[in-house]
């Protein structure tokens, strides 16, 4: 499907930061390849991939789904000679729904489970790339930081044994350009489009907003607004309220970078 | 997900006709239900609907899918009381990949496989509305015919056990709305978007653009540009080539028509 394809420099950033992660380093990676996609990693046994599918097409705000490998695969389309086991900075290993483990190289969870079918879902990081061409800070990328997500009050809609809630982003934004920052997102609907909540923290059951259930906590400045975007760590929850026997993710905010530019899956 | 609720007007519109298809009259659904979203129907034993459901999302754009419905269901959650065995006008029963039978009602049928799983997939008539409220003219409505649709030689993704090519609707438009055209589908990914294909019918191998695969031959006339967009019919084309034991889809032109607004699906 990619048509617009990426400039020589973004490819070079991609796999060299692709190549990086391989090696074990660890970072979040918002900021990372500017204009290039990332994305969210699940990966279930065969068996229950069917159930993540239907999530994700009952819930495609929170999983927009890029790209569904076969049983086993490893590499994926979205970046020719990369290899899902090795190439995010840092992985989840959840068993029964309990996060056992967070391995940089998920080479042995692959070993146990050889029919692994892994699904690429849609980042918000991909959007970010538009908001800040069009000067809206994205501030915890200009405070090296990883970004604020947390667990909502929102049911998702379930499909076979899955069920869960939202997760859900956060970026503060002035209130003179939280309609540009709507309007921005809101053209790629395939990496999670426009927020589902602006303002009060509350109206999502999110008791803190200072305490995030992952990544790093916010820094709201006045005049600021908190803007909620569905996130792709969604399908975490699901596994956490789920409990499949086994399931493989990135950590959330260190995602997969693709060689795909942003702009193929712009309306 | 529905925010924009249909008006009472709509409603009843959308319900007598699937009160007329359920007691058996048979006629294209082009124009019915004006602002309402039609959806394209395939239902498949259990232990082919992952295929399917991989098969759409890697044909995202000829396999937008709205809703899958549990094994066994049949009441869609686009149309409160809806009952897919009988509310679209004419099926099309499908035994290892040959047309078997085109009834009215898919009773009997659903009565074989009671483990049906139904996939409403987005249909081109929805954004019809958009192009017929911007003033340009929908040709087969105005003919009282079924739209255009062609087999091509662009082959779809293939998924699973299923492959097949890509099946399009064609419209003649004026060339100086042909722009207009592109961008009020684009607003509507979810209903297969901005067209695939503009002008000459033989760039996606269509020998004759007057002897459709499937619907009636168009009327193009002076000045206007066959424009072709990816159809729902696609799936259909995947059972011919893949031949799976059983299948049951809608009559291409003959639709389920829902309660949901367009608006819900437009970008």
């Amino acid at each position: 499907m990619t048509r617009i394809l990426a400039t020589p420099s973004q490819l070079a950033e991609a796999r060299d930061a692709r190549a990086a992660y391989r090696a074990g380093a660890i970072a979040p990676t918002s900021g990372v390849a500017h204009g290039l996609v990332q994305a969210n990693l699940i990966s279930v046994p065969a068996d229950w991939a069917y159930d993540v599918l239907l999530y994700a097409q009952r819930n495609p705000q929170a999983c927009p789904v890029l790209e569904v490998l076969d049983a086993g695969a490893t590499e994926s389309l979205l970046a020719p000679g990369s290899d899902l086991r090795t190439d995010i900075p840092q992985y989840r290993v959840w068993r029964d729904g309990e996060l056992a483990e967070e391995p940089t190289d998920a080479s042995t969870a692959w070993e146990e489970h050889p029919d692994l079918v892994s699904f690429l879902i849609g980042c918000s990081f991909t959007f970010e790339a538009g908001l800040v061409d069009a000067g809206i800070e994205v501030r915890h990328q200009t405070l090296g930081r990883n970004v604020p997500m947390y667990r909502t009050n929102r049911a998702c809609t379930p499909a076979g044994r899955l069920t869960g809630e939202l997760v859900v982003s956060m970026r503060p934004i002035p209130g003179d350009r939280v309609a540009d920052a709507v309007q921005i997102s809101g053209r790629y609907p395939a990496v999670h489009g426009a927020p589902v909540h602006v303002g009060d923290a509350a109206g999502l059951g999110i008791a803190d907003v200072q305490a995030p259930d992952f990544g790093d906590a916010p820094e709201i400045r006045t005049g600021e607004v908190p803007v909620f975007w569905a996130c792709g760590v969604t399908p975490q929850a699901a596994i956490m309220a789920s409990k499949p026997p086994f399931a493989l993710t990135h950590a959330p905010g260190y995602m997969f970078v693709t060689d795909v530019p942003d702009a193929n899956y712009m309306v």
